[in-house]
C-alpha cells in the first residue's frame, strides 16, 4: 500500500493518518471543514490536498449515519481502489454500501476499538490503535482485495484484526460500550439534582464510571440512533432489571421487615453475578493469569517482616497486589504471588539469594505476551485474525 | 496523639494504621480474624494486642452494621477516650450509637473518600487518604474533644476533613457511589448473557465504566443495606429516566417513523445533561483550570509545522490536551494551551527563546496546588474544615 485518503480528520481519521504516514504512506487529507484538514496535515498527518489518481485505500472517519453518502460519493469520483470505515455501529453504513454505493464489493467494514475523550486532530495520536482490537466486518459481496487491504491498514496501525458480522457486532456494542455510555449519562445528570454536599463526596470511582459520559453529544447521538434497535433491547433489559431491585431496596430500607432476608438475597446475588460479568472483560492489566505460577514465601511473625518481604519483591517489579497471604499459624505466615513464569523465576532466585523461604509450587505455559508484540509484518498479518476465517 | 487502637485490620483500617504508625503514634490492632491483625502488624502497621490504658483514639473499621455493637462493646471495656469510624454509610451508625453506646458524647463518625478494589491488609497503603476527603458527621452528642481527635487523625492520614450531618451524607453517597455501584453491577451482569463476540469489543471505557462492581459483594452488601432508603429513592428516579429513554430508542428503530425528531432530541438532551453534570465531579486532574491564563502560538501553515511546536511544549511537561486550534485562516494556525500560570511563564519564554510568534493572553490566580500540599501541621488542621463550621 503507498496511497492512501482519509476522509475526515478528526481524532480517530488523523490518528490513522498519522500511523500509516510514519509507515511511508502518501496519505491526502480531507474534511467538510478545510480548516481541520489543514490541522491534521500542519501534525504531519498527510497532505490536505486531493490524489490526482485513484489511491489504494480510502478511509472514510465520519459519524455512521453518514458513511453510506460519503462512500457513494467517493466511489462516484473514483477515490480509491478499496474503501473502508472506522464507524463504532457496522450495520447500517453495510446496508448503506449495499444498496446505494456504484461498487459495494470494494467496501469493508471497520471498528478500531480505540477512542479518547477529547475528539478533533490535536487529539490524535499515532500509537491510539497498538494493541487494540480493530473489527473488520465484511458483507457478503465483499472483494478478496478490500479485504486484505484492510488488513494491511489494521497492521500498519499495530492492531489487532478479528472478523465479525455486521449484526454480531453491533449487538455486542451495545452492550459494551453505547449502553454503559447511557447509563453514565443517566447518572452524571442525576448530579446535578442531587444535594449541595455531593461533591465533597465523589472520588474516583464515580470519576472512572461517568467518565465516558463526557463524550461529543451530537457525535454520541448519531452512533446510539444508528444502533438503536440493539440498544433499546438491552436497556429494556436493565430497565426489568431494577424493577427488580428497586422492591428489593424498598424491603431492606423497612427495619425488622419480614422481607429483609430475601431483599439482601437479592442484593448480594446481584452484587455476585456483577463480579462474575467482570471475567468477560478481557484484563488490561499486563502480569498476572489464573494459570500463572505461585511463588510461596514463608515469613516470620514479627512487626515490619511482611513489609520487608514487599519492599524485597516491589525492587523485582512485583505488586503487594499479586499477593495473599496464606496459613498464618501463630509464628509464620505463608505469602503467595501468583506472576508470570519469567518474573517467577526472578523472584524465586532473587528472594532465595536474600535468605527467604521460599518454593516454586506451579508451572505454567503462556501465550507470547503481549507486551512483546511490537513487530510487524507477516506474522500480525498472517496469523492474529482471532475468529480464523471470515464469516463468508 | 500517642495511642490508637484500629479495631478491623483490613484495607481501610490497616492503611490508618500504617499512615499513624509512621507518625509516631503506637497502635493497637484488632480483627475478629486473629491473623488479619497479626498480618497488619507484619505490616508494621502496630502491634496485635490490646492496650494496657485507654487509648486516645479507636477507630472502629468494621462494616456499618457492626459499628453500633462494636463501639458499644469497645466502650463498655473502656478501650479508648475517643472513638470514630470510617464505615461508608453514617446516618445507622450515629443511631446505634445515641441508642446503644455507653458514651455517645465520646463518639464522632467518619468517613474517608478513599478505596480500593482489592480488600484486606495486604491492600493497604499508608499513603491512600492522601489529598483525599475524609468526612466526619458529629451527631448532637459529639464532644469537642472527640472531634478534635478524628481531625488530629485526618491530618495525620494527610487526608482533607469535610464535616455534614449524617443524613446529607447519606444522601450524596446513594448518588455518588451506592448507585453507581449497583449500575456497574446491573451492566457487569449483563456481559455473562451477552454475545459469544462480547469480550472482542470490551474496551477500556468498559473497564472503567464497571470496574466499582468488583467489590466484594458481602462487604457491599453490607453497606448497600445500611443506606437503603436514600439508595432506593434515586434507584427510582433511574427507573422512570429509563421509562423516558426506552421509547426514545424504540422511536429511532423505526426507520422513517414520525417521531424519530423527538426521539433524537430526548437523545441528546440526555447526553447534554449528562456532560453537565459531570462537571459536578471535582477533576482529579491536576494543572488546567478554566482560570488559568492562555498562551497563544501562531503556526505556520505547513506540514509538519504543528508537530514540531507539539513537540516543543511536550518537553516543557505541557500536552497537546491543554491545546486548541483556533482561527485558521490558510496560512497559519492560532493554537491556544490553557496552562497553570507557572507553567505558562515557563512556556511563553522557552517558546519565545525557540523563536515562535508567543504571546501570553489572560492572568490569573489559582489557590495553592494540590501538588505542593505536602505539609501537615497547624495550617491543614486549623484551614481547611471545608464547611467552616460544625452542623451544630
Amino acid at each position: 500500500m503507498r496511497t492512501m485518503a482519509v476522509i475526515g480528520t478528526g481524532l480517530i481519521g488523523t490518528s490513522v493518518a498519522l500511523a500509516v504516514s510514519r509507515r511511508g504512506v502518501t496519505v491526502f487529507l480531507s474534511d467538510r471543514d478545510p480548516a481541520a484538514a489543514r490541522t491534521a496535515a500542519a501534525l504531519g498527518a498527510g497532505l490536505a490536498s486531493a490524489p490526482a489518481a485513484p489511491v489504494d485505500l480510502a478511509v472514510i472517519a465520519v459519524p455512521p449515519s453518514q458513511v453510506g453518502a460519503v462512500l457513494a460519493e467517493a466511489q462516484e469520483r473514483g477515490l480509491a481502489d478499496s474503501y473502508t470505515d472506522v464507524a463504532s455501529v457496522k450495520a447500517e453504513p453495510e446496508r448503506a454500501a449495499l444498496s446505494r454505493a456504484p461498487d459495494p464489493h470494494r467496501y469493508v467494514g471497520g471498528h478500531p476499538l480505540a477512542g479518547r475523550e477529547r475528539s478533533g486532530p490535536l487529539a490524535a495520536r499515532a500509537d491510539l490503535f497498538r494493541g487494540r482490537n480493530w473489527v473488520l466486518t465484511p458483507s457478503r459481496l465483499s472483494s478478496d482485495v478490500a479485504f486484505d487491504r484492510a488488513l494491511e491498514l489494521i497492521a500498519l496501525c499495530e492492531a489487532v484484526p478479528v472478523v465479525m458480522h455486521s449484526q454480531d457486532h453491533d449487538a455486542a456494542v451495545a452492550v459494551t460500550s453505547h449502553v454503559p455510555h447511557l447509563m453514565a449519562s443517566l447518572m452524571a445528570a442525576r448530579l446535578r439534582e442531587g444535594p449541595a454536599d455531593l461533591p465533597s463526596v465523589a472520588g474516583q470511582g464515580l470519576r472512572d464510571a461517568t467518565r465516558i459520559a463526557g463524550g461529543d453529544s451530537r457525535l454520541w447521538g448519531d452512533i446510539l440512533q444508528a444502533n438503536a434497535p440493539a440498544i433499546a433491547g438491552v436497556l429494556k433489559e436493565l430497565h426489568t432489571d431494577l424493577s427488580r431491585l428497586v422492591p428489593a431496596l424498598d424491603a431492606l430500607a423497612r427495619p425488622g421487615g419480614s422481607e429483609r432476608d430475601l431483599g439482601m438475597r437479592t442484593l448480594v446475588d446481584l452484587l455476585d453475578r456483577g463480579i462474575s460479568g467482570l471475567a468477560e472483560i478481557p484484563d488490561a492489566r499486563p502480569g498476572s493469569s489464573s494459570e500463572d505460577p505461585c511463588v510461596r514465601v514463608a515469613v516470620a511473625d514479627r512487626p515490619g517482616e511482611l513489609a520487608r518481604l514487599l519492599a524485597a519483591v516491589a525492587e523485582l517489579g512485583v505488586a503487594a497486589d499479586d499477593a495473599c497471604v496464606e496459613g498464618a499459624d501463630g509464628t509464620s505466615f505463608a505469602v503467595r504471588f501468583s506472576v508470570p513464569p519469567r518474573i517467577a523465576d526472578r523472584l524465586v532466585a532473587a528472594l532465595d539469594a536474600g535468605g527467604w523461604d521460599v518454593v516454586r509450587e506451579q508451572g505454567g505455559e503462556r501465550d507470547g505476551e503481549r507486551d512483546g508484540e511490537q513487530g510487524l509484518g507477516g506474522a500480525t498479518l498472517a496469523g492474529t485474525v482471532r475468529s480464523g476465517r471470515r464469516p463468508q
